[in-house]
């Protein structure tokens, strides 16, 4: 128990009587018992809660238990331990995959500051009378998750949120023009009962949501502010290194006027895209209302493919806003209905899908920006020749540790009962940007170790302040 | 539409007709269309959605829809604007309060690195089945959240995740004894379906909980790990600046040997607790057996007080583990059951808390580490005598924004319609540690600041070396 002076001072007006006694209860036990002692306070392999199961070349426990879809980035997350399949479309997210999570979440924050976007977070339960007002409690059917609480009140699991969103803009009352554009996102946890949860992270029944909803007083300001955000999604992508384009798509069971794709090309991608072989149109063929095989800008081919659907833009006009009043306070101090757009990015599904497209048949390789860690380091085997080596591995650690933008993104490989080979191996398939080695060459003067660069497939032999050099240029987030 | 070169490479393997075509699409629209153009790049007041409700001393729309009891960190909360209420006990986190809570887990997750907790992240959906090993699926009654899926399975929304992490321990195998002790914890959205969801985030339906599970290989590591947490917890709250006291505590429905909380001593605290008046003996009076007037350790009085639980630390044993076959191969190569504890802290309600014992009747104050923002700076009025000492508060923005630790940490009140007076009340009120205003001294040579210390209740005329070396030294993180 521990009061602090200001504390001290705070709770002293209403508890007089018993501030002499709790501060007499003195916090005792402030050190590690056991977990730092003796041990490396550095970041070792053996102590991360990520079981490979590399070898076997199987999934853990799981490739009987259903007869699920599966995909490349399913099959490498699983037997790298990334994710824990639990119910159907239900993942545990291990250590690595949080702190991918964490990183791309960081990104997208990023992205949406630049563009004044403001986030906040709406609760999951959603009350049926929301949706009733909107029809959607009819509309979506079974995709809904449905419950009622302990006095019969019926809710879902919120999906997505346009009704929140506007009925806490409505409860505003009237909010001025001066404050326009509203840009208002959140990145939660969300739920569809998938009638087919497959491709692990790509379709499953509980993910992680970026959702922004923005608000205008004309139509015309509400245009610009879309193209402002699909303009964030394309710079964010880009960010990524991930290959997309953004398709014209419908609008769904969402409503409104214009929506787009954001689609990154992939064979087992579940979207049929046509994309025009000359000019930049390209369409969800469910956005169209015929066959069509030849672009209606340019008359020029259209080609078919498929891709996985990372982002969607929905222009919804006054949809929404109508129905619950939210309205804004125009420039000629007249009140008008507030003109909407919604925008989601599949926030684990952005993680699944890259793994998809960059990963090779084996080996996983991340964006190198959300990678969970940027660099792993491997020390000599234990009892060979480079032994001696471990240290300069260990000092090499200390030196990236201590550049600021590098903290915690380093792992030390201390499993040094396996051969460099085998090490190497496994650092490859889990796809740290950086792999670097203490081979034979460490042990001259000076020393080099080898560092393989894994995103593009370089081996490079640097000396200690060629490898600080190196990740002195990295991007972390 | 964007492919960089490595991508390109990778997706010309199975693309090779598509590719050209993408290539084609290029990315258009970089620049902002209207968000930044004519607009200030720092962050200004009057962009911020946090509609506040202070002149009026009203909460908004609230206060006739129910007869839930209220406290003042509710109160306060949303006369500010930071919560916004749904349905009973759930609510809309603004902006502030999503700086405070992301602040807050950064914070949370700080600690747990330093004792080797890992993070992960656990579905919220969690089957019927699971619950019915444990046989919490009836203990827990109506307090747990039910809902069946399209195919009838049924599910509760987690209100705490022993089942599933211990599953998740069992399914992997057996471990081995040198990766112990595992900390494995998760920050993530809970349920509970309160009978009586009242005090705003202090009891509410959903909130964010950060629960700590750990696994050992012995009953004597077992509860080395379970004081490492406690003291873990405790230099958080010290961190944090919050008064508590750490009680003995019931087990409840969680079960197991030996159990603690860690109580925030408040009026309207809903835990009563006896405090001894002259050892560190302390408990809940849920824990006893029959009423107790003298401590059972020194024979001295107890002193009753009411406390607001933030933390709960079980000492579980083999509760979870011996229902689950959570297996550890110990030193000898033996196969033991894991011994476990779990720890939680209410995350949401550690803010709320936070604000419930640290504000005054008026005015939120915030720990400081965790304020949404650290600095708020007020220009003069438009068409003041001051007015000119405008330039020297955008000045002093930037240069407190350049701080490393201090990006994005201040916000401009750049409402110079509003008088400075009636812009420092708001200041006041929402708390930020640090109020900045330029006021007469301004106009002096060298220019003076008035800053105001929340916190500390002080106030302080600075120059701007003396504001930036003032505010070079906070924590932030």
């Amino acid at each position: 128990m521990l009061l602090t002076k200001s504390c001290m001072e705070r709770l002293r007006r209403g508890w007089k009587e018993l501030m002499p006694i709790l501060a007499a209860h003195h916090l005792h036990h402030y050190r590690c018992h056991h977990c730092c002692v003796g041990k490396s306070r550095r970041l070792v392999f053996s102590q991360v809660f990520q079981p490979m199961n590399f070898e076997e070349g199987r999934v853990p426990g799981q490739e009987s238990k259903s007869g699920e879809l599966t995909c490349k980035s399913q099959r490498l997350m699983l037997q790298a331990g990334l994710i824990h399949p639990g119910s159907p479309g239900c993942f545990s997210y291990m250590p690595y995959t949080v702190r991918a999570i964490d990183k791309l979440i960081r990104v997208i924050d990023k992205e949406m500051a630049a563009i004044g976007g403001q986030k906040l977070n709406m609760p999951s339960l959603s009350a049926a009378e929301l949706w009733r007002k909107s029809e959607r409690w009819g509309l979506m059917g079974s995709e809904l998750f449905r419950l009622t609480d302990r006095h019969s009140k019926e809710y879902c699991l919120g999906p997505t949120h346009e009704e929140t969103v506007t009925d806490l803009i409505a409860s505003q009352g009237s909010l001025s023009y001066k404050q326009l554009p509203l840009l208002l996102y959140q990145i939660t946890r969300k739920f569809r009962d998938e009638p087919k949860p497959r491709f692990g992270l790509l379709r499953s029944r509980e993910f992680y949501m970026k959702d922004m909803y923005t608000f205008d007083a004309s139509e015309e300001a509400a245009h610009l502010t879309y193209d402002l955000v699909c303009d964030a999604y394309s710079r964010l992508f880009h960010s990524l290194g991930l290959p997309f384009v953004k398709v014209q798509a419908d609008t769904g069971n969402i409503g409104g006027e214009k929506s787009h794709e954001f689609q990154v090309p992939a064979s087992i991608g579940e979207d049929r895209l046509l994309v025009c072989s000359s000019c930049t149109f390209s369409t969800n063929v469910e956005a169209l209302s015929a066959v069509q095989k030849e672009c209606p800008e340019c008359r020029n081919a259209l080609i078919e493919t498929k891709g996985i659907e990372i982002g969607h833009t929905f222009y919804l006009g006054t949809k929404y806003s109508s129905v619950f009043k939210a309205l804004f306070l125009n420039d000629q101090n007249k009140l008008v209905i507030a003109e909407m757009g919604c925008y989601g990015l599949g926030v684990t599904r952005i993680l699944a899908a890259a793994i998809e497209v960059l990963s090779t048949e084996d080996s996983i390789r991340w964006p190198t920006i959300i990678a969970p860690f940027q660099a792993c380091l491997i020390p000599p085997k234990k009892g060979s020749k480079e032994e001696s080596a471990a240290a300069l591995m260990e000092n090499l650690y200390d030196d990236l540790d201590s550049l600021p933008h590098m903290k915690g993104e380093t792992i030390l490989d201390d499993r040094t009962h396996l051969t460099i080979g085998k090490r190497v191996k496994d650092a490859d398939k889990l796809g740290y940007p950086y792999v670097i080695i203490a081979g034979k060459k460490a042990l001259e003067d000076p020393s080099f170790f080898e560092v393989r660069c894994q995103n593009t497939a370089e081996v490079v032999f640097l000396t200690r302040e060629g490898v600080i050099d190196l990740l002195r240029n990295v991007q972390t987030v």
